[in-house]
């Protein structure tokens, strides 16, 4: 884990505008990105108050591994600069945090920050491949319950970081909208499918990990390094088409539920930003059993965790006509998850599984114990049964075109200077 | 389809030394690949007979759209050539044909021959994502009998092309050794899985599609335009972990049971060589349901289909010490697909999923009806209870260290010349 060092001082403060006063960029964060203005030109950036820095521009007032951290990101995508593990990027993130700060650096850094609302953002990787788990015991036993009411969770969910592999083409960044798929979907008292646009259409809050450095093939990432390979977090929401689901998904798993669109936000909140954030992972519930040895690391499940906060707003088309402000559906803690982030890099590479540079790693859906947490509109409604009552006298089961789910997420602990995630907003179109 | 023309006269004859003997790639084939030589640089060729040909060298000896081909394969993947869809890769086709036949060409185009053997192939694409299909009915009839013996086949199955997302950066091309897996495997009678290498080491005999061109997201591709965005065929080894499968897979898919190799035979075999090969699907049995109208082509029912032989080989190390020949485990035909490779790309893109030059769309595996045809060792030896005989006196359930699997594939039909896709190659190492 990155030791705490004066970027992480609560009290630090920056001379570009917004930055202090800002819930999800302050100084402490300095997330990257890859942005581009008028010309259209895709470049590495970096977020400070109401501001995104070209990292490319800013690279000749910088020096050593920082001035290299800064070229490599001066790319179209961020893979270069985690292709080094996250080495570059800290040494990156201290220097910008020294211009950030200094006041005397104003002048001529001022001309490489562009106002973020002029700035079209892009996803930072070129994702090589997408795995997504099932890591929120709440949300596999809310589901695991529709299924199998006296056993919701299968026999191997304790032991197995239950994951699998998604579509890595259809990943689009935060405003895109998600036209809603056709599909073949199944009534339980029909002989035969139908096919039509999906009428269970739901969102699921995830927190995402991307991934730093790589292994080769046959060697797997022990545990205790594996927090190494985490080059930091976005906020990832994994569309599902329920009703696609439930009649594709045996034997083999969920394919076009899934796989038409996947948003997430644009902005990695890297590793040494989040390392004031490092919690406990909850002990296990008595009687679960212990994780295998290659999942298991006293360090890890020391401070494996993170304080991180997560929301998920609703707004319907009637809504803001009407200009009503978006609809809280839930709000939680991620700490649901039953495996750490190290566990499932541990977990994805034991037998050998290559990881590369910008893999994208989804947490699954991140519900906590009560129903005003749940991340889904699954949980929420209890399978479509119970309509949800939205203000301005809509109700919702499922979502219907012109809806717009915004996730938002914060890193919040006491004595700590609160950093932001950006949105991950998308909106249905029919 | 491609219409038949010159390229495709079986009597046709080539002045490269090989080409007119060879089964694999006489001039009437002409597949595409990426290889390199001493200085290891990659770059794309084409097969004729014992040689490779450097695309990007030739081009100068072509012109119009054929030379615009040639250049755009002589990069270090044939993502560029594909993004034009086949008609580049087509034109490219008749122009080298035109060369490798015509006597008065040898002199010049001699120049830019590689003899096969001193080249490395690569994989001929940077895989965008991998999509493993489960076409072939009667290996889901096989592995669904051990599991459920009164109703093999899920209900879901003559409806949906049942398919997932694989892992793209640990498919590797023939050659390449296997390392065992490691991973939890658990006993039927155990209170707890084990941790250890994979017990139950299996291949699987596929038949891969490469995508060409691309559809945006949100824009299915309709099933009569399908065909157009077939690239070509490879042979693909879907190595499994059985044990490892049978543990993890529930309830969403395999993962690390397949996610830690596969092997793909290096040439595309382009739709235009196997034009002379598109054969009728077979009928449907009496009683199964009509495919939905999106799935519903009669011209892809009439030609949708290949002409393609199959067969595995396995060879222990003590056969090859013993000097005794690699055994065969089956030998059968393409034909056991439920649905056509047209029908996968409507189906994987009804819900607005974009497809990209370079994916790969695995068959599954494709066992016939008869055990000398099955594709993988879990149907040869009934789930691990039969040993199968091997020369030499050894017997095999599943694959120990230092078995060798190779695979090939022939488009064979009468009144046509016979071409070949090269071999798909794996050694198991511990």
């Amino acid at each position: 884990m990155t030791a705490l060092d004066e970027t992480h001082d609560p009290t630090a403060s920056s001379w570009v505008d917004g930055a202090d006063d800002h819930s999800e960029f302050p100084v402490q964060n300095l997330p990257l990105g890859i942005f581009s203005t008028g010309d259209g030109t895709r470049r590495g950036g970096v977020a400070i108050g109401d501001f995104v820095c070209d990292l490319g521009a800013v690279a000749p007032l910088l020096s050593g591994p920082a001035a290299e951290a800064a070229t490599l990101a001066s790319g179209a995508t961020l893979n270069a600069l985690f292709s080094r593990g996250n080495f570059a990027a800290d040494a990156l993130r201290t220097s910008l945090f020294g211009l950030f700060t200094d006041i005397s650096s104003k002048a001529e850094v001022s001309r490489f920050l562009h106002r973020m609302t002029d700035c079209t953002l892009h996803l930072p990787f070129a994702i090589g491949d997408y795995t997504d788990f099932y890591t929120g015991i709440h949300h596999a036993e809310n589901v695991g319950k529709q299924f199998r009411p006296d056993n919701p969770l299968l026999p191997n969910y304790k032991w197995v970081p239950i994951g699998y592999h998604g579509r890595a083409s259809s990943i689009v960044p935060s405003g895109c909208d998600v036209i809603r798929p056709q599909g073949q979907q199944k009534n339980p008292d029909g002989d035969a499918p139908l096919f039509g646009p999906s009428k269970r259409l739901d969102y699921e809050m995830e927190m995402a990990v991307w991934t730093s450095g790589s292994n080769a093939m046959g060697q797997p990432i022990p545990i205790g390094e594996a927090g190494d390979h985490i080059a930091g977090l976005s906020i990832l929401n994994d569309w599902s088409a329920r009703d696609l689901q439930a009649w594709e998904y045996q034997p083999l798993g969920p394919f076009l539920a899934k796989n038409f669109n996947s948003t997430i936000s644009p902005w990695v909140v890297t590793s040494a930003a989040l390392a004031p954030f490092r919690i406990a992972q909850p002990a296990r519930p008595e009687g679960d059993p212990a994780p295998l040895p290659y999942l298991s690391d006293a360090a890890d499940q020391d401070h494996g965790a993170y304080a991180i906060e997560m929301e998920v707003l609703l707004s319907t088309a009637k809504m803001r006509a009407a200009g009503i402000e978006p609809h809280r559906l839930s709000k939680g803690p991620m700490s649901a998850m039953y495996w750490t982030a190290a566990q499932l890099i541990a977990h994805h590479t034991v037998n050998g599984c290559n990881l590369q540079p910008g893999d994208l790693l989804g947490t699954g859906t991140l519900s906590n114990e009560t129903p005003d947490t749940f991340g889904s509109l699954l949980e929420l409604s209890e399978g479509g049964k119970k309509a949800i009552e939205l203000p301005g006298g809509e109700t919702r089961t499922f979502l219907q075109d012109g809806d717009e789910i915004v996730m938002r997420a914060h890193a919040v602990r006491e004595g700590r200077r609160t950093i932001g995630f950006g949105e991950c907003r998308g909106r249905i179109v029919g």
